[in-house]
């Protein structure tokens, strides 16, 4: 039985290179085959995976630079009958590529919005007279490539669509990375951390502090709280917390209860464990990779 | 005396629109000459105002549907000298701007991303068939129209810009508004919100709930809080707190110290009054302007 699972596309982004660990990791533990698809949008992955069009969908939640990825966040909140099945924290470095001789030749960038903010400092000092120009992925940035253009990209993405790289690594922070979400129609599992996303009933003072003392007498460690607007309107906001605990376990029932009696609507979107991927591993990964082509 | 001010340009993004209505209300109650310049990034408005090239320079904070504009609160915390003056909540209304004579004819369509983001629901439906391409400002979409392509930007953009609007409004949810700051660095002038931002010594259990009860405690009601990363690491944050309550008060010193005791570095980012641009307001401004070209 083949497995498809959902990513952002085109072949060569980071979430394709997320995708393959987690393919691998299935590969090994479940012995079944595996078929990437690429869609246009973090949102079309998602929708897939609710859908029922692939089995999971791998999508970025947060980057260690740039922080919180909006849209995945959104989509989790609407489209509420996906789980999070695991979570893979990604190291991520970036290339400059290019055809040019040399960087002051080079008088356009191209790349995901989220890379050229990942690399602003190293563009202000090396290439302060390039224009830098969005586009939908880090691989889309590699189709667009012309002369005097350059993209920042993967060193994987350069290698598959045969490009040279100028510069590596041009990422500001040495320790970027990013956290995917592999999320689908099927239960939780339950892992050493949870997530769940709240709205609140109303604005009073400390409404929010309520929700968060629940955690705070049982010892539960918040990881992360993020807020996204509800859409209704501003000042508005939905929450989003991380937790080091397995919310699955039937003790958590009554902390379940207790925070929901604190909050207007409230959905446990999974709990499950946390795949660190080392840089050791990406490469071994790639050599694996280019045996196999 | 010209005050000069800064904002992400060109001329007719929405920025500006938000620039223009300060203006005025700087005009109105100083009497004083203004002059608007455009900056090609909000990094960049906000760096000229912190080196005194301009007095005043008016960024995006947060949008009512895709939330905070994670760069305006970074380059805050890292410009740590500027002061918020005032905050300007802007009605926003996107229209699709395109010689195209009908939408069937339409392959492409430039905005940028959080506009894009504005009218998903929009462009899923009545343009299934165009490819998204993000741009630098809503502006340059405009600047980057050909045949069988389109632009999401204002009525006021397509008129500066001479281009007909096909479909009007076209953002998804209706009451999409965006919060702006005026910043600078002149003291706060004190009003009926704060800001402020702090860093956490510690991820132990709770650790944020100290902070949020020092202002339950005193019924202050916290509008907003958004967590961005440190970026020294993945899991390492800061808080950025919007407050119901005017923090440059006397009184409010004891709490700005307990405040202090509780978090690692605190930074106050102003006291400010909100001014909220009724659609009214917005088209006496356009027909005023239009009177004086």
């Amino acid at each position: 039985m083949t497995t498809p699972i959902a990513y952002l596309g085109p072949v060569g982004t980071h979430a394709e290179w997320a995708t393959l660990h987690y393919a691998q990791w299935l590969q090994q533990s479940t012995g079944g085959e595996v078929q990437l698809q690429p869609y246009p949008s973090i949102a079309q992955t998602l929708r897939a995976a609710a859908q029922g069009e692939v089995v999971w969908a791998v999508a970025p939640v947060e980057n260690s630079v740039e922080g919180s990825v909006a849209v995945t966040l959104d989509m989790l909140w609407q489209l509420d009958q996906l789980q999070i099945q695991q979570a893979l924290v990604l190291p991520i470095a970036h290339a400059l590529i290019s055809t040019a001789p040399d960087l002051a030749a080079i008088t356009v960038v191209y790349s995901h919005p989220q890379a050229l903010a990942q690399c602003q400092i190293w563009l202000e000092t090396h290439l302060p007279q390039a224009k830098l120009v969005p586009t939908n992925s880090t691989a889309e940035a590699l189709q667009r490539l012309e002369t005097h253009t350059a993209a920042i990209a993967s060193q994987r993405a350069a290698q598959l669509y045969q490009r040279p790289i100028l510069a590596f690594p041009i990422n500001d922070y040495p320790d970027n990375c990013t956290r995917f979400w592999v999320v689908g129609l099927q239960p939780s599992p339950g892992g050493s951390h949870s997530s769940l996303a709240f709205s609140m009933r109303q604005n009073i003072p400390g409404a929010l502090v309520q929700p968060l003392q629940v955690f705070a007498q049982q010892g539960i460690n918040l990881s992360r709280i993020e807020s996204r607007p509800t859409k209704r309107s501003l000042g508005d906001y939905l929450f989003f917390l991380d937790l080091e605990a397995n919310l699955l376990l039937p003790e958590a029932a009554p902390l379940l209860d207790q925070l929901a009696r604190n909050t207007e609507t409230l959905k446990l979107l999974g709990s499950y464990d946390i795949q660190v991927i080392t840089a050791a591993a990406s490469e071994a990964l790639a050599i694996d990779l280019a045996a196999m082509t």
